[in-house]
């Protein structure tokens, strides 16, 4: 297909770079819409790509293809934070509207910029400093005492690219690693966290910003593995100031466009931000069933500066599990059986083949009873992995 | 695009025959469940082809076309109800499993078939007859009071192949078409109702059913403008038997996938079954947004003997508002407008061309408080019609 399939009505096209899941799941949003989306895939069975009539196979770190694919969309947004600075100030250079703009994005690219503007902006953070040396580690362990957390400050998620050291001698590769990309490490104090929470929110150009309730999300392995809608026991006050981080960063960095920031909740309540994604985030996939605008939706609304829909959520509690790749790679027998086991179980995959660890799908299920939701999202995404057999 | 673009896990291809709106929005569900979608469209810009990867445009009435479509099916379903039977047979004939199948299908595609089946199953119906001659339609109205109603058995909807008549006059030229067809018309008694019902339910090869809550339908000028669900003052065993009345028809017409039956109330609160449908319906749009299993997953996994999905409402009241082509051509605007008032509003288009009266989208909108609701739905279908300017 040579060029995306746009509705009549004077109905815009939504280019996002990058077929993974996330692009994926704009596409029910899109159609109720009527908005095309246009994909520039990895691969002609990306999992975004499986499902998107006009999803053209490209590299996105190619300035002439992503300018080629850009001239087709009234917008463009990503699928992932790796499109490099170059390209995406080719793009605007064009006159392409890129949402987020490659200065909010920078942000959720390089942690060092991130923890240089959010400090700047007197948004709470752990105690950081940025490392070449091992006397810089050396110091900063001192100061904060020991372990400390040394994460790269380009290119990790999931737990890559993070590292607690118990003494410099752990850092010693990482250093000379980061010394041949010219680059310095990121060193953050190990925070005494009770939980992780995470603001979602979306802004739009015009600065129009609506958060969905702040969630508890649950990482195994540096894997989010559950997420809790509401997070449960949460003070209201808490909770407000926490939206209020989450619109303050979106606010001072210019964001546009859907934002998750992970934050650690202290003893006393009060939190510190850990991560930032500009873009839908796993921690807001519980919002697909159980909110009425979902994070998809919300995304595209965002991007094409539309007024943004209501975050209310439906049901008292939703609880969404990852599913992970396990032993089973024949999934559709899998889910046949869970469907059988929980009529209530919203389950949704990505297209992707399965591969230990690598994330394939998640599962939503609402209700009033958090205890026995959470058992059932639990048991679904371990069937699926194939943890447990029944 | 060759072969429809399958995911890997064993996962199956469902191909739709046609590619209007109902086609169109079993494309998010899919994608969630990891089934590819293959639709047989009447044109490349039709409303599901827009949406879909593989959609090759065909002529649903040629054998050869549809079988060569569905050699690439697991199953065959319909996007509405005029493939001709020797077609279907000769799918069924290949091997294919087609859902609804053929025999069931008959009588959504003829009321005097559906009538003579429901009559036969015990199933309340308002008082009807075959007829051929003027004399046959005198017999029928003195016997029953005019004016009655007569339908084409075949081809109707939204209110088309329907006429009220006052006296045998009005049907004499009807008459004369049923015998260049040699067919026969239906007569039916004009059931003083209070109001109009549907029944939603799915049902699977195994036998499995699940109804929807009972709705109310608001038809204008034949067309249903708008559903309440659930219908407002409706007893528990009034909304009993009336479900009663769905999974009996289903169970008797060996019905598979979604099936819509609409009831006349009477005003003793019993029903009487006006017409049937064999597909997603307009009567059942309000389960994408208000329902934990929207219609048209329920109907892929109906048509797949896959478990069924819960359908619980989520909210206590979801009211639907249909959407009709109006003066107004543009709707992106249209719609920006009607974000900006209601963020509650959840807005379907369906990708069509604006033509006065062709649906070309619905809007749901849930919450507790049905006047307000009505209201809101009512506004926005009006708005986008152009019937109001703010």
């Amino acid at each position: 297909m040579s060029t995306p399939p746009r509705a009549p009505g004077g109905f815009p096209v939504v280019g996002v770079i990058g077929g993974g899941q996330l692009a994926r799941m704009c596409a029910g949003p899109a159609a109720e819409l009527s908005i095309t989306l246009a994909v520039l895939a990895e691969a002609p069975d990306a999992a975004a790509a499986l499902v998107t009539p006009f999803a053209p196979v490209g590299d996105h770190t190619d300035v002439a293809t992503v300018r080629d694919f850009a001239r087709h969309c009234d917008v463009v947004t990503f699928d992932h934070e790796h499109v490099p600075s170059d390209v995406l100030e080719a793009l605007v250079a064009d006159g392409v509207a890129v949402h987020p703009t490659p200065q909010a994005l920078r942000h959720a690219q390089d942690k060092l910029v991130m923890r240089r503007a959010l400090t700047g902006a007197g948004v709470p953070c752990p105690r950081w400093a940025a490392a070449r040396s091992e006397a810089d580690v050396v110091a900063f362990g001192d100061e904060t005492g020991w372990p400390l957390v040394v994460k790269t400050p380009r290119g990790g998620y999931d737990g890559k690219g993070v590292l607690v050291a118990d003494t410099v001698d752990d850092v010693r590769d990482w250093l000379a690693a980061a010394a041949e990309r010219d680059e310095e490490l990121l060193l953050e104090e190990a925070v005494p966290f009770v939980r992780e929470l995470a603001v979602l929110l979306a802004r739009s150009p015009s600065g129009q910003a609506a958060a969905w309730p702040v969630v508890e999300t649950v990482q195994t392995d540096g894997i989010c593995t559950e997420v809790i809608a509401p997070a449960p026991d949460l003070a209201p006050e808490a909770a407000e100031a926490a939206t209020l981080v989450g619109l303050d960063i979106a606010a001072a960095l210019g964001v546009t466009g859907v934002m998750a920031v992970e934050l650690f909740e202290l003893a006393d309540g009060s939190v510190v931000v850990n991560e930032l994604a500009m873009r839908p985030h796993n921690s807001g996939h519980w919002s697909m069933d159980g909110a009425v605008t979902g994070q998809f939706e919300q995304h595209l609304r965002a991007v094409l500066d539309l007024p943004l829909g209501s975050p209310r959520a439906r049901e008292p509690w939703t609880v969404m599990g990852n599913v992970l790749g396990g032993e089973p790679t024949d999934l559709y027998p899998t889910y046949r059986h869970l469907m059988a086991r929980d009529p209530e179980l919203k389950v949704h995959l990505y297209g992707k083949g399965v591969r230990p660890g690598r994330k394939i799908g998640h599962v939503n299920v609402s209700g009033t009873d958090l205890t026995d939701l959470r058992e059932r999202a639990r048991h679904a995404a371990d069937y699926i992995q194939g943890v447990i057999v029944e």
